[in-house]
């Protein structure tokens, strides 16, 4: 329970700016010895200092106050994504001090990829002047399923020889930093909670379009993972009803109908078919120039092919957020990811407007949706966050409720 | 906080058979004063006694033992559905002493309304013997959506004069208890997690086929009602792009698709069509009597007709359950409501078939299925619940927050 004690006492020394050991028992349930025996420590360590005012209680004897030293140590949060990795180191406060972004190398096996991870964890600590012993661990966003108990990650897409691969301890090995995984979509969202959109909010619902489209929920102000780690997975819900056969086993899946590849692959079809539109001529000298970019720009400049393809993804996006919405009654809602660059106005508008007439609890109150103010750095700040927040790591909560 | 301290003194002597005031302490986090002082209450009224046996602890001195007196009080749980008032007396161990159920007076107003509801608990308090003083209170289980804060039922499906009807107050002025509302949904969840499926599962779907479809969410095994009081609405989770608008804004919702009205008009449109089918004579001689009994009754005889329309219906069921499982990652999924009578068998079935096949997390583990063990009692016992259980209570909920 150690480890356990002491990110709590930690955490709540993080989230109020200046607390006394005494309130620190009372709010977390420790006895105000083993508090004192935490605090104690992470006083010689130089993570805490204790503040030079006291506060006074109604009638009580001054109490000592303890503040971060923002400075005395950081960690650093690992996106691993099939394209990129991303890199970021954040100081006790959460704050970014360096950020950097590498080309996962392709085609590769396990071993090179830990290699190139722990050499861009290597290159931003060294960026960052962070010296090794100050970093308290590296937190790893990984595409999903993973394998929480054994630290491994199944079966990421675009990487089909990759199966249950020991990443926790490989890259724990390959830095020497004790690392914490944890599922890319859920680390957004933790991100967003802790340094975007989702501050102070206490329910919403992240979707975080990637290669693939996944997404997070902080229900009650805590991440909720679900019964098997497997919560959110939004991407995988039916719009329509006889649709593709997706591989996750699903059929009719919101990314079977809006990944980038989809909307490509449905304006390309839609084109061979012999729509009217100036994608025609770009499509016939080069299939490959019809990128998302193209289609937009298309659409901006008054393509009803581009703009039916679009509005089309558009609504399937809105279906499926206004039933997360009926479902879990969330405050908010978080659009970000890489996979809408370009449709970022388009989707935000659409969906807004579903939520605004579609949603059961409209006329109580309003959703908002909005986009991630963090962008593809979602990830990588999420995945710092697990090394600082006992609440947002599944190793530590697991240790809580044994 | 009196009301709620004492609430939640009272469920740690239900929850644990035999616990010390010490442990009731550490499980609350109240201080050893305040659960004394509750306990000496709670004595002195009956409610609780102490054990005559007591446990030592490993060194500690002997700690006497609290135990609910089970016939020291009571609660009454009362389910309004449009159609019927079912009414249940509970002892304070949540046993099922007298049920009971009368038609709601047809197009009633409010007052009349509450005049039966009144006489019905009277009713099945004189029939249980249990005197008026012993009782707790009552829990109110409606039809959403209702107004938490000031104790209204907003707008009840079928009773379309009503608007904005302050039911708490009413109730409470007609019976002299105070008063507990709740969703019939989640007020039916609740019910299945205290006395029927749920017991014990962390994570679990409930979804209520009454009039309407409605559902409750029970999630880190705690009610989850979401930010505004409206999760859990799968009944208006959209399956198919481009269906009927439902009155509820949104379109192709599951409740327009798979209700028992929706059901019989679409055996009446494919009859009325020319379907061949063994129901086509009684369907010219009364449309009428084509109701669910009959189309149940004609496709266990094999008419493929009555056959296609309730698989399709159950289709769309298992494609919402699907949804609803890769969005909350549960660990069961309970159908229950008197909505379904007739059609158990083959709705848990096309629901557990497609869990299997089709959800994200199957390769880690099974999702159950199973049909509620309470089938139309669920509501009422769960309403019941609110009144014992401060964990279910919203009011005494709220409370907690401030």
């Amino acid at each position: 329970m150690g480890r356990y004690n002491r990110a709590v006492v930690l955490e709540q020394i993080q989230r109020v700016d200046g607390i006394s050991r005494l309130d620190i028992a009372e709010h977390t349930g420790l006895t105000p010895q083993t508090v004192s025996g935490i605090v104690r420590k992470l006083l010689d360590e130089g993570i805490v200092r204790e503040d030079g005012s006291s506060r006074v209680n109604s009638g009580g004897k001054p109490r000592t106050t303890l503040r971060v030293n923002a400075d005395a140590g950081s960690a650093v949060g690992l996106h691993f994504d099939p394209a990129e990795l991303a890199c970021v180191v954040v100081d006790l406060l959460g704050r970014p001090l360096v950020t950097r972004r590498i080309p996962t190398p392709p085609g590769a096996d396990p071993a090179e990829v830990v290699a190139a991870m722990a050499g861009l964890v290597e290159d931003v600590l060294a960026e960052a002047a962070v010296p090794r012993e100050r970093v308290l661990g590296l937190g790893l966003a990984s595409p999903g399923p993973i394998d929480q108990e054994h630290g491994m990650v199944v079966a990421p897409p675009q990487l089909t020889h990759w199966t249950r691969v020991p990443m926790r301890q490989l890259l724990s090995a390959a830095t020497g930093l004790h690392v914490t995984l944890d599922n890319d979509s859920t680390a957004a969202a933790i991100g967003e909670r802790w340094g975007g959109a989702g501050r102070g909010v206490a329910n919403f619902a992240y979707f975080f379009f990637g290669t693939g489209i996944g997404g997070g929920l902080i229900l009650n102000h805590q991440v909720y993972r679900g019964g098997s780690f497997n919560a959110a997975e939004f991407g995988h819900t039916s719009v329509t009803q006889g649709g593709l056969e997706c591989y996750c086993g699903n059929r009719g899946c919101l990314e079977t109908l809006v990944s980038s590849a989809a909307v490509r692959a449905e304006t390309r079809r839609r084109l061979s078919a012999g729509g009217a539109s100036a994608l025609t001529g770009p499509f016939r000298a080069d299939p490959e120039s019809i990128d998302i970019a193209a289609i937009v720009a298309a659409s901006r400049a008054g393509d009803p092919l581009a703009t039916g393809v679009l509005e089309e993804a558009a609504g399937y996006i809105a279906s499926v957020v206004v039933n997360v919405v009926n479902v879990t009654d969330v405050d908010l809602v978080v659009l970000g990811g890489h996979g809408i660059r370009h449709l970022e106005e388009l989707y935000v508008d659409t969906v807004r407007a579903a939520v605004a007439t579609r949603v059961m609890s409209r006329h109580i109150r309003v959703v908002d949706v909005t986009l991630s103010p963090l962008g593809a750095d979602a990830a990588a700040i999420g995945a710092a966050a697990l090394v600082l927040h006992s609440t947002y790591s599944p190793q530590l909560s697991a240790l809580l409720s044994d």
